[in-house]
């Protein structure tokens, strides 16, 4: 190839990297993506990697949407405490369910996972998955996130938003892969995250088959795990679920650390990302400067972040990476940087 | 429309329709199909179903490869036990085990369903997913079917691989859903039924995630049952794996009957087919006429004929409604009557 030929392809190739992911700024974490993608999915690339194979797996919370301080699923189940209790006029005198009720903010600051987990079976079993949907779906379009008054399905990350489309855009199948409710998430996967239902792994309970009045063959979701899909859960549940490594996967928490992993493990061009929540202005800032422990579920402590620089995972600072955070308003760093002063 | 326009679209119809389904005889089953796949097809229909939710579920053994006199997966692990015995000489004297390595038919013939969960347990757990899966390679393309003397893998039914392809050229997503194993029948699905790994729905043993020797995330299975899919657990699993209800659903067996129930209680179009094993010169009889209990695996007794019978299912006559069984050969009904004179 003649140099200006050669030129003039350089050029056409920045131009048409200008155009995807508009909401990442010029860096290292925006480079590892367009460089991962073009590894393999160029056929002249000894990194190549067949369609079939092409699988990228995102953790939810904190990693696609905001998660803090508190689970939206976790909201969710505490709202639906407090609609659920006339017909549990027991829970008055139970804990944990009694705290709820009483809004007792301290005690529930205190609940331990036995306790969010008992909090979490009372409200996600003992119907069919559809009539569970309805629920979430309803309170979905009217409960709002105090801090940025939206709906939770607003708060969204753009620019991962824009990761998972550009990975789709070139071969790749994406899959939600959270610690949270499996059912929870299909309600508005699709329409959010364009994610059909079939590729969200998450935690799911036991179903029961059973029959409703009219004869008809309906599932009952019962107050029994059956995938704990958080820690090594992550990796377990992918290979159910696809039978194949990821390619590409994104978390945030120690509760990916084993899917990250297992992803890099399988060797040829991998996408191993973190996001670092480090933007108190726009976001939140909950990351390894905070002195965290290691076990606290869906933190960012030092040893992860060790790990991610020992390992050469991408670590993504949502302050220096991120001109824009959600799809809505005016969020870009910029328009922000003028407000703030 | 004209009338003569109307007459050639007609005609035009029953062209293409001459071409699909080539191993299928004019009758009940192949209209059944085709009338299925134009209702939910058909953007005009009033059954029209959306590409998202055209869903069908296939059984594998006796449903679309032959599973008699044994299923092809018991006399895999049958032929593992002999070749892990080396390593385990306690396996001598411990039945089950005991009676496999001394080639004791008797004994064999009177196995529970605990005995043969043992020796399945002690052959498909251990090792990785990856290795399991090399050593069922290995084993496919040197056993060989003592009657037809052929690979297992060229068992299957013609007629059935043509309605997963015509089912897929419609815009339908075909599963696997087995009451054999997941990573079994994830080994060669894809080249036999043109299923990729990630819509094989099976029965499944936990794994754990551990490291190597060399430090890297990897899977092992575990000698414990995570996912029972068979009866009930067929449409729980189905949920679990898809979020959806199947529009279409094929069985042959008691096992199945939960499956079918349960998506022909989603209403409107759906196809509810099962496999009549009516055809010993060709393949096998063991039907409703054999006279076998409702409850013993993998059969199709008098109560599963009548419930389809009264719920409008279709029932495949192996021996009337398909024109060839096999991909390989002369199978046609045709030139086996010749030579069966």
């Amino acid at each position: 190839m003649k140099l200006t030929a050669t030129l003039a392809l350089c050029a056409s190739l920045l131009q048409a990297q200008k155009g995807v992911l508009p909401s990442w700024n010029d860096g290292p974490a925006k480079q590892a993506i367009i460089e991962f993608v073009r590894a393999t999915t160029d056929k002249s690339s000894p990194q190549f990697v067949p369609p079939e194979d092409r699988i990228a797996t995102f953790d939810q919370d904190g990693t696609t949407w905001v998660s803090h301080p508190m689970y939206t699923e976790v909201i969710f189940a505490l709202d639906r405490v407090a609609e659920l209790a006339p017909q549990h006029p027991e829970w008055k005198a139970t804990p944990p369910f009694s705290a709820v009720l009483a809004h007792d903010r301290e005690a529930m600051a205190k609940f331990t996972m036995k306790d969010l987990e008992a909090i979490l079976m009372a409200t996600h079993s003992g119907m069919t998955p559809e009539d569970f949907q309805s629920t979430v779906k309803r309170w979905l379009v009217t409960a709002s996130d105090p801090r940025f008054h939206r709906n939770y399905t607003d708060l969204v990350y753009q620019p991962m938003l824009e990761v998972m489309k550009y990975l789709r855009d070139n071969g790749y199948k994406t899959y939600i892969v959270t610690g949270g409710g499996q059912d929870f998430v299909r309600t508005y996967a699709e329409q959010v995250y364009g994610i059909p239902p079939g590729q969200i792994i998450g935690t799911a309970v036991d179903t029961q088959y059973a029959f409703d009045k009219a004869g008809q063959g309906i599932l009952i979701k019962e107050p029994k795990l059956l995938l704990n899909n958080d820690f090594a859960g992550k990796p377990e549940d992918i290979y159910l679920f696809t039978g194949k490594r990821p390619r590409a996967a994104f978390g945030n928490s120690t509760g990916d650390r084993q899917m990250l992993e297992y992803t890099q493990s399988g060797g040829g061009a991998r996408l191993i990302m973190l996001v670092l929540h480090d933007d108190p202005v726009r976001e939140y800032a909950y990351g390894p400067a905070q002195g965290l422990p290691d076990t606290k579920i869906g933190t960012f402590p030092q040893s992860l972040y060790d790990e991610a620089k020992t390992k050469g995972w991408t670590v993504i600072s949502m302050k220096n990476d991120w001109n824009r955070i959600f799809p809505f308003g005016s969020t870009g760093s910029a328009s922000r940087r003028k407000k703030s002063k």
